[in-house]
């Protein structure tokens, strides 16, 4: 069981914003510095400017930060914002990968409650909690 | 997010062999009725016959059935043995893949937190409470 890698960039994206506050970083910085694609970051970017979250900064000094404070940007909805799908399995699947018996089963309400749950953790958690360790983070991210 | 394909057909194998109570059917059966690859679901049998919920009575009237009651086998115990890692993100990969604040970042117990609480959902689901539509889904399989 894995979250996407979009998802994944998305909040190691935001994680770094939140460490770097006010400082301008490229998007080409920001992947160097966390690990990443260049140009998987670039479409996070994109995504994450249009859920309002990150906002640009145009001009030869400019760059990227966050767009809110890091005690409301909550991972939950991050997670529920940039995840492609949440479809657990096959289940309700036309074709040859569908389940006959999804109509009557009772798998997929499992899961489904399963999910929520999962996300609800998530709910209780800003990128603010994420980021308590400030300064060991840091240095950790320090050139 | 997503579980894999053999934990999927390993839910589904479990939950047609929990309809079909003591008959026997050979992997291929399954596969056919079931909507999956047969070549997956003799893998799928294989691992759940090591795991003692599934036994394999031989002989050319022979096949594949429960090795225990449908009410004893719990969802999320299948998920955890058959699901092959449970590593949400690429926090504690190395290499390109790695991210470089994992040992300091509150993501990864955040995603723990919430995991444990999805698995927690799923420990209370037998394969009979799957199964509750008994009639209905037997239609749904039949030939």
């Amino acid at each position: 069981m894995r979250l996407t890698q979009f998802t994944d960039n998305a909040l190691r994206c935001l994680t770094f914003l939140a460490l770097s506050a006010d400082e301008l970083n490229t998007a080409r910085e920001i992947a160097q510095r966390m690990g990443m694609s260049a140009d998987h970051l670039v479409k996070v970017v994109q995504r994450l400017t249009q859920l309002g979250y990150v906002e640009t900064i145009r001009g030869w000094k400019g760059g990227v930060r966050l767009a809110q404070p890091p005690e409301s940007i909550v991972v939950g909805e991050v997670v529920r914002q940039t995840e492609q799908s949440f479809a657990l399995v096959a289940c309700f699947e036309t074709g040859d990968g569908g389940c006959p018996i999804a109509p009557a089963c009772g798998l997929a309400p499992a899961l489904d409650e399963a999910l929520q749950a999962f996300l609800a953790v998530l709910d209780r958690y800003t990128l603010a909690d994420l980021t308590r360790e400030r300064r060991r983070l840091r240095d950790l991210i320090a050139d």
